[in-house]
């Protein structure tokens, strides 16, 4: 089931000078260029799906993946479903789970010069019984369960001792990296803080070293006085598009008070966020048909000592251009739609 | 035209456990994790093509493109052909002209909090007047003649006081970001240096500070001792799979001779080089039917006072898979093409 709809038009701006504007969390520069919308082929709305194969994520079929590390009940039990929730470790790991010992020849052949075994949890979460695609083919309720699902498997790779930090993530639609379309999330647990992550906690240990405040709580205060780029705000959290978007459509979700971590979520709270998701995600849907996207969970580290700086945050990244040469090369983001724009049509 | 190929096979290989690689260059990590290559969907060949619209790119139509800044003559005067290879100030510039004076409003408006103009260059290279897609569609004068126009128009960014760097890039294929199928390639020019490359040089000046040697001198030297991932050698350059390639066929080529700067190369220098990319990317065709792929030339700031550290060079991307949720959000790539299987494979 594949949909295809126009490009929404973004209006008249005034913005035909490219625009260049830092990002302070990664310490990058973005180039908002409204003109580039024009180009053929930029923006690309709708997901192409995969064909529908024969299913192994839907229930019934239990026996075609690995077995479950945890499982959450039906939400009803009229439902005749056999469960609500799995989570189950990626048939394709990235990471291979730390308890498991290693064939031989792995442990034999490898010199100082060689790679390591790449340790970790590479999980899936399966996020419905049903062959749905997206969280808003979700009641509410279920989608509550799916946050309290990643919080719960969370706070089990915090318990073991060889394991930093967990991400989790979605990959929606084909452009993001999707290989199944039935509705699901991964996680990871990783014995070390990578890349991405260990640059925000540099520059957000900075900031607050220099300012001794939060570098997340700063920027959220900012977004809500200039306002223009907000597109919700709820009784815990804020949803804006940010000032330095790398991604068209790009959105940030945030708690506005100062929270470093994921996994201490309350279930008010997490019901609060699930809502809002959906909402957003309906948002996009509206605006761009079904737009392959991805989301990814920030927190810090299990161990951190200090937390004063960091602030566990949302961003969801629409996939509606590749990313080229330039990105590639540089580092440097080319943004065609103004997150101003964006957040108008999105609010 | 568009092909369809099967994936290579890679062959039995040992490594199913997934491995962890460290890349010294960025400083990241990268899994390589070959049992995921026979995940649904994992591996895509052959670039589909946008459709064949009518081109401003072809001779003939020089007055639909922005004014030529540079132009080089036809190869042979019998061709017919008005040029060989035109530079054109991209129709949808991320970074503006320098000499460029800003509408009145966008001067105005900003505020402290606000963006500022994307000054700099940025440039379409015309490789040929005809409408060809791959550098394998050239022949071996016309493809020199393209690195030569790439050099002269980094020696002309050099001249320029607020141009700090350069990079040059090509998007091939609509899944490296390619929106106009006509041969071309990009080329910017920048008044800042851009993170990737900043954290390039910050870790080769470390490098070089610590050992008193060039990270990449030393890199080549070991990828010579050990081999099996070198694709080819010529006199002065070098073509391997790096060990931590993050990408399934990603090459890098360097000069073997300590050199840190592309505009620096003579005549001879970019012919040997121009005939070995069309051999690699002629390889990659073979194997992988017409990859969508990037390339991206990598070479020093103008203005740099130490040079010892830094070494030109050359990365070609293939985009077989998508860029998902793990890769964005860690900065972890993972790859399920080790590179000594990709590097048989070319050789």
């Amino acid at each position: 089931m594949s949909s295809s709809t126009k490009p929404p038009s973004i209006g008249p701006t005034l913005r035909s000078v490219p625009e260049r504007r830092y990002e302070p969390v990664s310490g990058t520069w973005v180039v908002i260029a409204a003109d580039r919308a024009s180009r053929p082929h930029d923006i690309r709305t709708a997901a192409d799906s995969p064909e529908l194969e024969s299913c192994a994520f839907c229930a019934g079929r239990e026996d075609e993946t690995t077995p479950a590390v945890a499982t959450w009940a039906p939400l009803s039990s009229s439902s005749g479903e056999p469960w609500q929730v799995r989570i189950v470790p990626n048939l394709y790991p990235a990471f291979i789970d730390p308890s498991e010992t290693l064939p031989l020849e792995f442990a034999e052949s490898k010199s100082s010069k060689s790679g390591q075994p790449s340790r970790g949890y590479h999980d899936v979460v399966i996020e419905s019984p049903r062959h749905v695609r997206r969280l808003t083919d979700l009641s509410q309720e279920e989608c509550h369960l799916v946050f309290q699902a990643y919080r719960e498997r969370l706070r089990q790779y915090a318990t073991d001792p060889e394991i930093k930090v967990g991400l989790i993530f979605k990959n929606c639609g084909s452009s993001a990296g999707m290989s199944r379309e039935h509705i699901h999330s991964q996680m990871v647990g990783l014995p070390f803080v990578p890349t991405t992550l260990q640059t925000e906690l540099d520059r957000s240990q900075a900031h607050y070293s220099k300012f001794g405040t939060c570098l997340f709580c700063d920027l959220l205060e900012q977004e809500r006085e200039q306002g223009e780029r907000v597109v919700e705000e709820t009784e815990q959290l804020i949803a804006y598009c940010p000032f330095a978007s790398r991604f068209a459509f790009e959105i940030w979700i945030l708690p506005k008070k100062h929270l470093f971590s994921f996994e201490d979520l309350a279930n008010d709270s997490l019901s609060e966020l699930s809502e809002l998701m959906q909402r957003l995600l309906e948002k996009l849907e509206k605006q761009l048909g079904e737009p392959s996207f991805n989301y990814l969970i920030h927190t810090s580290p299990f161990d951190s000592h200090r937390k004063d700086h960091y602030h566990w945050h949302i961003e969801i990244i629409p996939r509606l251009s590749q990313l080229a040469g330039l990105e590639l090369g540089s580092g440097i983001h080319i943004n065609s739609v103004p997150p101003e724009a964006a957040a108008a049509l999105l609010r």
